[in-house]
């Protein structure tokens, strides 16, 4: 029989990849946040009732935002005016809401917190308040008709603050659930990230509603941390090796998905600049999501600066942007707690 | 000392990820191509006096085709007519070349080979070839005034076959780099590089040409397989963690890229849902390339379909292209070859 000794031994454990179930205690700290930029304030509205909700962030102070909408079955509110040629440059609040397209209502209630505070592009009648919105698809949980209103969205506006983004089973990521290519009986539940990564005077952060039709996957490693089951529950299935070997008939479940993300950053720049960033931070989700941007997923980041650094790299805060999601991503899946039938990561 | 036997010993070792550079031998065997979808040619011209070239696809029986600019450094031609409500329907090949901006005129050399034959959008005067075409930055390989031009376009065409594509520092991908974020002292070479997967009677296939500001990373084992190298160039610098850690202050070097790929199936799909292939096979960019899609490159992908074969899922197509768009960057740079000042992946 071959001996080996200790050093030979330790040497060969050291090159273990990180396996399912065993990311360490530090992965479940506080990884910052979106309210790491200052200006930036971050409130939930959880439902009781079932699991669904909405998420507002609110920059009253004004922040210039683009977006990117890379799936093929999105549901979203003033995005148009997003555009780098409009006239809008400012907005003052972003949601993110379950309900699906009912889900949009909730942005009315943020629209009505800020006109009571005076919030808005200024008008000769009035400031009115610019909010992007996105939706994603829930109603499989429960009972449909519960659904992110106005009154849910004024609610969150309230709730808002500035200190550490509350994470999992909150907000928009309430609903939330991963790996439904095979049926909604094969999926994990997922939930809401939020990560900061920081560099001298930079800051760049993501948070992000995870609700995918694909695997959650670590891609230090390239290990699945959430997503379809196998029929016995007790193993991954490996959706993009399904993928390559196995002709598609199409679930309807894997028609009610859509992961929603924001990334914001303390630097300055225009609305062009920032449509590259929201582009370049749908990278993150492909590095944690397979698949992604699918047409049954209406996968849509926000971004927003708050224009406090000058001189920033626009490459470098776009390759953080991703980064931060990818982090955002596999956050949204550690802090998520399992719901009857939707076992979660640290569930296994 | 501790003691272990060689089955403790050996399932350790068959956790151990793969390392850069050792790559099992079946990697280097072809794995398939885009020649692999019959009525598909592909041909390459390789300059002699400088590492520059372009890269034919032939399609004159005509493909439904999309493309996806992802990348804010774009060069192309006839690329405006592929979106889904312009009027033609069919294009009859596509050139990828280097050369920058001046490359473009390679896809003259496709047009008047299409036009001697005959092949083209009909009219009262005759057949229009239609040839879009985007080109990578790769001026700074040796004499800048050798580019692929009309007659290049013109050679690659009456080289293209239907057999396998030659991979490496070939076509398109002869003067193609990458790592290049430090400076060009630190990049390596990469390539042209095809993969195929079969699901059934489906196939999707994908050829790129890698020329990019980041490393390429192994998705699967999360390795860099090529990159900016340290200052001694003995090992990689990992530009994600540089990103992280450091104040960006902008090489010129860092704008001399451009990923280029096309993937092609023989789906049968309209131009939308050709959209929605090209959009998704960018996955396989953001997986594979770290970072990819900056403001320093014009990361164009093409989408084609043959349309041979009904009634394919469209997201197993559009997560198929990804996944074959990763396989072939891999390929392309475990088949290039180092040249003076540029290593590559064989050279480790």
């Amino acid at each position: 029989m071959a001996q080996f000794n200790r050093r030979e031994f330790a040497s060969l454990a050291a090159m273990l990849p990180a396996l399912p179930g065993l990311r360490t205690p530090e992965d479940l700290e506080y990884a910052g946040g979106l309210t790491d930029i200052p200006g930036i304030r971050v409130g939930h509205f959880t439902h009781q009732r079932r699991p669904t909700g909405c998420t507002v962030i609110l920059t009253e102070r004004g922040a210039t935002a683009a977006v990117d909408v890379r799936g093929s079955a999105p549901g979203t509110r003033e995005t148009d005016l997003l555009a780098p040629n409009k006239t809008i440059q400012k907005i003052h609040a972003i949601v993110l809401a379950g309900g699906s397209a009912f889900g949009l209502d909730s942005a009315s209630g943020v629209v009505q917190y800020l006109e009571e505070r005076g919030v808005g592009f200024p008008t000769r009648k009035g400031p009115v308040p610019i909010v992007p919105a996105a939706v994603l698809y829930d109603l499989g949980l429960g009972d449909p008709s519960i659904r992110p209103d106005r009154d849910a969205g004024y609610r969150a506006c309230q709730r808002a603050h500035t200190g550490p983004v509350q994470e999992g089973n909150v907000g928009a990521g309430a609903g939330a659930t991963v790996g439904k290519m095979l049926g909604a009986g094969r999926a994990m539940k997922a939930g809401l990230g939020s990560a900061a990564l920081r560099v001298d005077q930079l800051t760049v952060a993501a948070l992000v509603a995870v609700n995918a039709v694909g695997d959650v996957v670590d891609p230090e490693s390239g290990r699945i941390l959430a997503g379809a089951r196998s029929k016995d529950g007790k193993s991954f299935v490996d959706l993009a090796k399904t993928l390559r070997t196995t002709t598609l008939t199409g679930d309807p479940t894997s028609l009610e998905n859509t992961t929603l993300g924001v990334v914001a950053t303390n630097a300055s720049f225009d609305k062009p600049a920032m449509q590259t960033v929201a582009e370049m931070s749908h990278d993150g989700l492909a590095r944690t999501i397979h698949p992604v941007h699918t047409p049954f997923d209406g996968d849509t980041i926000f971004s927003i600066s708050t224009g406090a650094v000058e001189g920033c790299d626009l490459g470098q805060v776009g390759a953080l942007a991703a980064q931060a999601i990818s982090l955002a991503v596999i956050r949204s899946v550690l802090q998520a707690r399992g719901i009857p039938d939707y076992p979660a990561h640290s569930d296994l």
